[in-house]
């Protein structure tokens, strides 16, 4: 059994990120540039949102944060998004999620300049994926992608069965999994309703589980040899820790990693990908590689 | 054994929708305004341009045909792409595929204002129909959406398996089939490198062909009381036909039909489904059911 190193991929690839930078920086070039809009003070997002700018700093980017109270009126973030996407010295940019209820999120993403969506959760971008055309792809599954890629994982033909059909983990999951550039597999999506889910694990090859329950995953709905990829991460109480809760994945790790050929742990398995995926995508946008602006 | 009558449902879908236009005249407003970009001569191109103006005719719709020989520009293809565009008069509009070599489709495509894409290809609406968002669907998911609808077939928690990942039958019905709105199904898409297609296929609840192979699908590969849903349309050279061919279904229907619950016959299934609900986009893209102009 191999653990799939999350946090020393990510920061592989932050360096390699850097050195690219350095090159831009060398030939004259300005280093790419990522915005972020953070609304009011959630916890989790304010999280994110510093990972983030640390994130920035680690491959040499600019970065810029914009923050604004909860009271922000829905007319005024869609100003700040507006003037994101006309700032021709913002490469690509981010507006943290959850938003407050009055906000119509969905109207935001779409105000986004789809060339500068770094998220990839505009339609355009999440069309052209569907359709295997180039465009930035929303972080964890390529950070999935990227895992199995360099842990050299063969995906091809192989049954992928993806647990949850969530529209930034489970569905774009499918589509990648399904795609001959990408993961070639056979592809099987489960979710709430899906009355033979245990069966279906059982004769996964690759098993990505999403769907945010802890240890749903037990060692007898896994195949032994299986690769297990475990994107939950939901915080449990624990007052054993400073933080007063741990994360814990949708993986009955302990039981379930014995059997596989690769799991992924939680934290440190598709959690650190993700924000590295996006610095990627921010590289991306600076040197216009899916879109001229 | 139930034959789901593709021809029969198409006619009186359009029937409904003639209904509703003659409702719409009898208020004052002007009926539904399809237009349709052909180019070149190709036999099948030419017959589903013709088929597509007929049931314009039943549905009530006003239509217009533009012809172009085979070598326009693509910029002049893109002018008159923003002309339609522009023509208030003009709910909703299809370039007609394939075009010719020299012209980049997926830059036509594009160039289409998403709002009267009522072929459902711009990414846009690719991208709004992946996440669950209101848009026209493409005419042939759509099309097997409702035949499974109107037969009542239970879909939840069914395991759908999908044959093929085309991007205008394979990964659109995948994503629809797993959406808690469409079908809600356990969705399975196979391909050329599955390993397991066989065994996949027997094990289906609903299986839907789409894989242009004449007869791939057998009576050993279909599990008995299974919905059979074939998409296939090969022109197979047949002597004993007036036009020198017949059509072919992916699936052996004399040797599987005797298995099914359901099966959908090639000619006379999905087939028909297709232009009607062509019309049907056409009708909300006039009612702007999805999009403000």
């Amino acid at each position: 059994m191999q653990i799939i190193d999350g946090k020393a991929t990510a920061a592989q690839i932050k360096a390699e990120i850097k050195v690219e930078v350095e090159e831009m920086v060398a030939r004259g070039q300005r280093p790419p540039h990522l915005a972020a809009i953070l609304v009011g003070h959630d916890g989790g997002s304010e999280t994110y949102v510093k990972n983030k700018v640390l994130a920035c700093e680690a491959c040499g980017f600019r970065s810029t944060l914009l923050r604004f109270e909860d009271d922000i009126t829905e007319d005024d973030l869609l100003s700040q998004v507006a003037m994101l996407n006309a700032d021709p010295e913002v490469d690509g940019f981010i507006v943290q999620l959850p938003l407050p209820r009055h906000i119509n999120e969905q109207r935001i993403i779409e105000a986004i300049d789809y060339r500068k969506d770094v998220d990839g959760f505009h339609p355009i971008n999440v069309g052209r994926m569907a359709i295997g055309l180039p465009c930035y792809i929303s972080a964890t599954p390529k950070g999935i992608l990227e895992l199995l890629r360099r842990y050299d994982i063969e995906t091809s033909g192989r049954r992928c069965v993806i647990l949850g059909r969530s529209n930034i983990v489970g569905k774009p999951m499918a589509q990648l999994m399904m795609q001959k550039q990408y993961g070639d597999s056979t592809v099987i999506v489960c979710h709430s309703h899906s009355r033979t889910l245990v069966k279906e694990c059982r004769q996964a090859d690759i098993l990505i589980a999403a769907i945010g329950q802890p240890a749903f995953v037990r060692a007898d709905m896994v195949k032994p040899g299986a690769v297990v990829i475990d994107v939950g991460t939901t915080r449990v109480p624990d007052a054993t820790r400073k933080s007063g809760y741990r994360l814990s994945g949708d993986v009955d790790y302990e039981h379930v990693a014995p059997l596989c050929s690769y799991i992924t742990p939680v934290p440190g398995g598709v959690g650190p990908m993700t924000i590295c995926m996006l610095m990627q995508n921010t590289l991306a946008a600076a040197r216009k590689t899916y879109y001229s602006l």
